[in-house]
């Protein structure tokens, strides 16, 4: 009997140690299966694309043990929901645009992009080493919500207009949807701004129920078809480089390991700036296209008198932001003082470049 | 001794159970020990902060299974040996600039920058969605080596010269410090190019060895005193946006397990576009600092018809090298019918934003 005791227990000492020396592997295979809600359509391009890079890139770097499970808005029906469902933890993660949350938490406005204000690379510049990125999590932090850039559109286009805009007159009146704070400075000029959902916009537009409209920019435009009943095709000034948005519940990024977190974080990094490149890829592609497919769209950019009124409406607006809050305040001077910095070394780099090179045979 | 041999053969056999459970866990604890070396003195801004930043990620990702050793040319002695490091295996890695190797293989000349051609923005577009990666490794793989983006300067500045440069005849027997296709191109204006490494640039400078040089721009111009012998400082025309290179072993590389090589390569993408942020911001505060303590320094951008005799020139040499091989016509025909769609694209999304916001108050 004593024996049987001394063999049994040997046994279970050696698989004790055995399992000992194994356990810090055993616990590094521990699967991390999150589930992403985002705002946009079931494979909707570019912005969908952003979104399954960064899931792939982070199962094949965590070696499968990170498994992330992408649910559209055709599946949760709440597009504009994302902040809710990541700040309560029914959703892990989330990808949408940080100025959708206007309504909700004014100061998430300024982290996709300002009318007026910096271009997609002006501002990963203040994202990453102007201070951005600790002013993003300030706003968010207190929602239980940590906020990543996720991908850059580029520079955005004006919105196609029936009739061209010759003068502030021209806009007064005008039905145009527009969302955010662009929305708010047209309405200032005396426009009536309005949001209509993506799948209604050719409909209204054709109706009348709406003069004009803003999309995207040609990556995205044409297949709405918006040329042929609105061919005044406007150069941008309100969104000069618009970042989408990862959002992570806060406290299960807190509880990850490090390597974990790290994975996301660099993933997540890497996808927001491989869409700005893919941007500006199908931005080119398409404006091609557009030119030899679609030569009746007229390309204008807005007389500098429109865009002045524009501007001093948004400098207003701004102000006010800035006397209502003090975190507002602390980011607005963020950016309006990064802005003038980093626009006078573009203005000397690439700008003077862009100039020189136009006039070359 | 029956019993005694049943009890070993028991716990042996739990033992090897154990340890079977585990095998998997145990190879993905193995450590890959790697030495990278690359071409700047140790500690070098910018350039070494995109190496360090890698190797972190790389570390921090693979839970410390990545570990890379870097040697700086103070320590390997050999700043352009990084090619024949990594192609003979002698180092696993190397960060370097790919145009330093167009004496030994030519066709490596295209992926840094090339004058007169396409800005950060633009080239990142062309490496990975419009055919860029893969001709580089199409150049390098005959070499044993795998070829990634390294970090962008962004536009480089076109150099200090001791007086102003009015006219073509100005360039004429001029002396100027000026490496890679651009040398070749002023010394076909009749200027005669020469390089010379960092350390002696002040003196031959000052001595009158050379009468103009070019280096980077503000963020790592201001430092070497060019200023105060050369003070016109030109806007840039021949790197338009210098993109580092970071080099692998192919055989190494290929032996790696996918997490590994997954790891690897987003920790080098996310590095190389982050020392792009990185060098805007840096250029920004850096342009702004001369302004306001370096009052004495002229800049200047090249006169139109000087621009166009050098665009003359490099148009001549481009086509002298694409006559002469078949791969070096496949890569100079996809960046140029690149680079005349995404332009088009840049004039109307950032050049035209750039031009209206100028001329706002």
């Amino acid at each position: 009997m004593i024996k049987r005791v001394k063999t049994i227990f040997a046994i279970l000492l050696v698989a004790l140690a055995s399992s000992l020396l194994c356990s810090q592997s055993f616990a590094a295979d521990k699967v991390y299966r999150l589930k992403l809600a985002h705002s946009w359509p079931t494979d909707f391009p570019i912005f969908g694309d952003a979104i399954k890079n960064m899931a792939d890139m982070a199962e094949k770097m965590s070696n499968g043990r990170i498994k992330i499970r992408i649910d559209s808005k055709n599946k949760h029906k709440a597009p504009f929901g994302i902040f809710d469902f990541v700040k309560s933890g029914q959703y892990d993660m989330g990808h949408s645009g940080s100025y959708y949350w206007k309504g909700k938490v004014p100061n998430t406005l300024f982290f996709t992009s300002m009318p007026f204000g910096m271009t997609a690379e002006e501002q990963y510049a203040w994202f990453y080493y102007g201070g951005g990125f600790e002013l993003m999590q300030k706003v968010y932090a207190p929602h239980n919500i940590v906020s990543f850039p996720g991908g850059n559109t580029g520079n955005q286009m004006g919105g196609w207009f029936r009739k061209e805009i010759k003068s502030i007159d021209d806009l007064k009146g005008l039905k145009m949807r527009i969302p955010g704070f662009a929305g708010e400075i047209l309405a200032k000029v005396g426009a009536k701004p309005t949001n209509i959902p993506a799948g209604e916009l050719f409909t209204a537009l054709e109706k009348g129920t709406i003069d004009a409209l803003e999309w995207v920019g040609p990556s995205l435009d044409l297949r709405m078809g918006f040329h042929k009943i609105a061919p005044y095709y406007y150069t941008g000034w309100h969104e000069p480089g618009s970042e989408l948005q990862f959002m992570v519940n806060k406290k299960k990024w807190d509880s990850f390991p490090d390597d974990i977190r790290e994975i996301l974080r660099v993933a997540m990094r890497a996808a927001a700036y491989d869409m700005y490149a893919q941007s500006y890829h199908e931005s080119a592609e398409n404006w091609a296209k557009m030119k030899t497919e679609y030569p009746n769209i007229k390309v204008k950019t807005f007389p500098q008198a429109v865009l002045q009124a524009m501007k001093d409406a948004n400098d207003e607006l701004i102000s006010e932001m800035a006397k209502k809050d003090p975190l507002a305040k602390e980011i607005i001077e963020s950016q309006q003082a990064y802005l003038k910095k980093v626009r006078a070394w573009t203005k000397i780099s690439d700008q003077s470049y862009y100039e020189s090179m136009e006039k070359l045979k």
